[in-house]
């Protein structure tokens, strides 16, 4: 009964790190299109920033040195651009942005300056500084420098500093094609009718938006769990570059033909589960190895399980796979417990808290459910988040410091409707 | 020279708050399309969690009761269903998560029972107590139970927990429909080639991210500043959630048109801008309004006031159109500053900083440019996250302890490609 030996989530980590440590190749997208996306390779400016010297202010582009010795007491005339005039020196009307006509090496402010009715001369009664006003040709960048390293995730800044180099399409990290192979029997769609027997899918739908947010793209199936056949046709899928088989990931008699169907720890050194059975909870029947040379998960067909197992260990590929950071992606918070987390030695435990009276104070949310794992209800519509508990660990006292991993909720107050 | 009088931006997110204060309404999505919106309305669960008493360990189902009196020295017997055996109690093989047939009110684990070669009779040598193993129907949840409050935003568990009760699809708050309206002239599209006289347009880039980082979609259109009419015609689209004009919001005279087409403050007390001229650098030269009782937001067109005017005030209102927490959607850390940062007193500045020595210490990125704005570069690429200076303030010296708003860059050797 049960797993003869369990793998802790480190050595887990350090294997799928070094078994899938790259990311997967390029595809070259718009710039319109790639929010969000991975920079695959540097982008380099394809023009100066500004293209032109230009004007930073409304005024008059002039040359200083003519301005030199210009005050109240003796005012000096330039001819406005556009005059007839040719025996002034020249002073053109610029708009902030706009480029300095040549010979121009300083803008006036507008305010500075005095035209005559006839808008053909202008007066000046102060000097002006070269360089006032205005702003050199490549001042911000020059043609051909590094705007942005590979790597770089592109939010809405970078993607109009991209714009502002004259890059209109960039290479990013291909969408991870992330295959999920439900093998559960007696599943229903949510919104149809539930015959006897069966369950709600929750897996399906979570591991969708999980996937999505990681930057890969879901393809689901649901296989036959007791054809070792089908199970088999449904993992080799070429097309996919990490493959997912949710369901049937325990030691009973219906398990079986999973395990048989995907190759069992030990089986051989190529393809087949590495290692099978985790010392995470939820999550503690996940299996892990490689299919085709890509890596293949096995997690449990329980919700929350299935939740845990993702982030902790299968999500970490697809991120990575995406060029993203593979770390846990929630903001974090170092808090204080209110209450005792109890918690197993030897596993790393996942539970969920939430926030109590002051901002910084957290406590466990629901006791486990008798599987260990808890439903989806407790661990995302009671908590605020949730701390990880070391192997070594008994828990937390009360009264003791612990990250907390934060859900994207809405503030009270804020954002409720 | 310059606006007669700033509105702070404490003054402006007061107006903004109370002239736009509510959401947009509902649309229904399926669940598998709702990822990331924001509930309209709370959701109940339309089955119970579980549907039926399940087991949760692979076992034998079997009435607690039968099992009493159960050792070693006296082994108890019980048909297995299926076997023609009628004279002894029933048990049931049940594999975790299968319902549990009438009568039964407990799992023994398939470990601690023994069958007979033909499969038909189990033998127990310990009894079993009422409820082990076992889990009972709605022990999650019951039919009509509140799963997730209005205003939460869709994760990944969410959509989880909607399918598990059944919940097929949703009403989610509508995208927030933003047209923005580009008034610069000599604007080049990224990957064309640049005409003299001409800059590539970041802000379309730049704006599409923002709005959709928001919750919402982008209607970019472009329109000949010089006419009055042509402004508002595009201001006037009837269907758009909110107006932004990028562009022409400087008091020079190729700015006029633009003004007099929105409607200077004091105008009306209805339409056109409430205010222009906002204490925020970059970004002074903002203007805010209303059209047709619509959001209407007048922003500067050098891309880094554009960036700022933006995050600090349109897209306050996007996000809170789209039922999003309204604050800036930056995660924050509260750092030590490396050397000085200096502001003006009566303007909030936004400063890019960057991570030095150690990993909570930071210092100001390139000193402003002579319009005050600095650009993306700078802005974007050399640095990690962003401090807020208060208008009160002068700045920060050294050693200090300033809130840095990151950017969501890749930790140094991580996601780096």
């Amino acid at each position: 009964m049960g797993f003869a030996q369990l793998t802790s989530v480190a050595d887990v980590i350090t294997w799928v790190d070094r078994a899938f440590a790259g990311h997967l190749g390029p595809e070259r997208l718009p710039i319109a299109r790639a929010a969000g996306r991975v920079l695959a390779s540097e982008a380099k400016a394809r023009t100066d920033a500004p293209p032109f010297d230009r004007a930073v202010a409304d005024g008059y582009a002039v040359d200083a040195e003519a301005t030199l010795g210009a005050s109240i007491y003796n005012p000096l005339t330039f001819r406005i651009s556009g005059s007839w005039l040719s025996t002034l020196p020249s002073a053109t009307a610029v708009a902030c942005g706009s480029p300095l006509p040549t010979g121009a090496n300083a803008v006036v402010l507008r305010d500075y300056g005095q035209e005559d009715v006839a808008g053909e001369i202008l007066e000046l009664i102060e000097p002006v500084a070269a360089g006032a006003n205005i702003e050199r040709l490549a001042n911000e960048f020059a043609r051909g420098t590094l705007l942005l390293r590979g790597g770089r995730r592109l939010g809405s800044a970078e993607l109009g500093l991209l714009a502002e180099g004259g890059i209109g399409a960039v290479d990013v990290v291909r969408r991870p094609r992330v295959r999920v192979i439900l093998t559960g029997r007696d599943l229903a769609e949510a919104g149809t009718e539930l015959p006897t027997g069966a369950v709600f899918d929750a897996n399906t739908a979570m591991l969708r938006g999980l996937v999505e947010r990681d930057g890969g793209t879901l393809e689901p199936c649901a296989v036959d769990r007791c054809s070792n056949g089908a199970i088999r046709d449904a993992v080799d899928a070429p097309d996919a570059d990490l493959v997912v088989v949710v369901g049937g990931s325990g030691l009973g008699p219906n398990d079986e033909p999973v395990l048989e169907a995907l190759g069992r720890p030990g089986d051989g050194d190529g393809d087949g589960l590495w290692t099978h059975g985790i010392a995470l909870r939820p999550g503690l029947s996940t299996g892990i190895g490689r299919i085709r040379g890509r890596p293949l998960f096995l997690l449990p067909g329980s919700p929350t399980a299935c939740l845990w197992a993702y982030e902790m260990l299968a999500g970490r590929v697809v991120r990575r796979l995406a060029g993203r950071n593979p770390e846990l992606p929630y903001a974090a918070r170092d808090c204080v417990t209110a209450g005792k987390i109890v918690s197993s030695i030897g596993f790393l435990e996942v539970w969920p808290v939430r926030f109590v009276t002051g901002d910084n104070r957290v406590e466990a949310v629901a006791p486990a459910a008798p599987d260990g794992s808890g439903g989806l209800f407790p661990t995302i519509a009671e908590a605020d988040g949730f701390v990880l508990v070391p192997e070594a660990s008994e828990g937390f006292p009360p009264g003791a410091r612990a990250r907390v991993y934060l859900y994207n909720k809405p503030k009270p107050g804020l954002g409720d409707v």
